[in-house]
């Protein structure tokens, strides 16, 4: 089966124009076949705030009520996916912005409210659903997929939806078709060992390794999810799961040693 | 050749709810091979407002400067662009949104600074350098493009770019392929000889009897320029221009009578 990369970046990439443009010269240069998926809630945050809107936060998580939704459909739909795709382009990538509505690429549904109504939130349907057909035509075409965090509900509205779970939903649905990289790139250097070290990143990840570290409390506390969520990925049919810094996307994507690489 | 209409809604259709729900389920029901082209002018300048933007106009002409650059790919790109495509995935529809940008779909250039500098304004480049390869796959596909009216420069800079202008420029590559029908759905039932009535549409111009009416002066002179492109862009291949009210636009599409039916 031929290679893909799936890499997501987050808000450090994205929020500095410097380590942006560093990042995209890199992803242009990636040989075979690629998918870029992105946020930028923090982008949202600044645009929403100049509109007079506040972010609402329930327990510490972002709730999505119509003015919210309407932001991050602008933000990360428009101003933030049609920028990577221009700079893409601009370094001869052919690069194309999607969204989960786009080609019906990620079918979701509105997230069913119990205790907390997280308002216009989308959970994606299972990675079955995602139309990996479209997807494998672009891929025959030589064109790069960038998808903003964004799904719909088939009803007619769009659904604000986490940039991890849209990464590894398409990495675990391309894994039919292709040997799926999935590959988080972020401030740090890898999975660290103590947060306050970044030469202590652990190199390689498999479940016996991760299920000691984590009876020892070894590994911080806001990487677990991450973690947890990767070996769902891996076991769904994804060949790796690569968390590094964006600066080293080059090796990571080459299968060098930089980054925490995971494996069953 | 297949048939294929490349429509372009204005913005009445957009600014108004009702409008717009009854012409995309209209839309969605069109047979055949269709291309949506949309702007959102009156939708931008109000969210600039809400950010402490004004329009910026030299002699009566809208000026892209970066912010409201950044705006319109806010707006046209992101907020208005998604949300059609949400809502003819929901009358099953497979839209899927566009800028000029993505796949390098529309390459355009800055306009050239003469007398004024309109900022990042796109010119387009000759329909040739239209990716028709793309969208004749998607096509194939039964997928619908719905673009938005932004295109990019090849450089990295999204830019501002007319609505009539990019279904003409669609309309005329993809008559390489196809059996066009450009259709300008606007909110006049056609082309009036008299703008106060609704009833005196002019059924059919051709180029003689075109050059008569404008010889008396008997078409609105607003008008003029959108006739004047609708010849251009027979010319240059297209099948037949249609000019009518949005709420015709199956009949239209249908070779019906409502608009004005511009041929050679």
């Amino acid at each position: 089966m031929q290679k893909l990369n799936v890499i997501k970046i987050g808000g450090n990439v994205l929020d500095n124009a410097d380590n942006l443009e560093r990042f995209l010269t890199d992803f242009a240069l990636l040989p075979g076949l690629k998918v870029l998926v992105h946020g930028g809630g923090v982008i949202a945050s600044e645009i929403g705030k100049k509109m007079g809107m506040e972010p609402i936060l329930i327990n510490g998580r972002r709730v999505t009520d119509a003015n919210t939704l309407h932001l991050v459909t602008m933000v990360y739909g428009g101003l933030l996916n049609k920028n990577l795709v221009a700079q893409l382009q601009a370094r001869r990538c052919n690069a194309l912005g999607l969204t989960g509505a786009d080609a019906n690429v990620i079918p979701a549904h509105k997230r069913p409210v119990k205790d907390i109504d997280y308002g216009f939130v989308g959970d994606v349907e299972s990675p079955e659903q995602v139309n990996i057909t479209f997807l494998a035509s672009l891929a025959e075409q030589g064109i790069v997929p960038v998808f903003a965090a964004l799904t719909h509900d088939g009803e007619g509205n769009m659904l604000n939806t986490n940039a991890d779970t849209i990464a590894s939903t398409l990495a675990v649905a391309l894994s039919q078709n292709f040997e799926v990289n999935l590959v988080y790139s972020f401030e740090k250097k890898g999975v660290l060992l103590d947060v306050e070290d970044e030469t202590s990143v652990i190199p390689h990840l498999q479940p016996d390794y991760y299920a000691e570290l984590k009876e020892k409390g070894a590994i911080f506390a806001g990487m677990l999810p991450k973690l947890d969520n990767a070996f769902v990925a891996l076991e769904a049919g994804v060949n790796a799961v690569i968390i590094g810094h964006a600066a080293d996307i080059q090796d990571i994507a080459a299968g060098g040693n930089a980054g925490t690489r995971i494996t069953l």
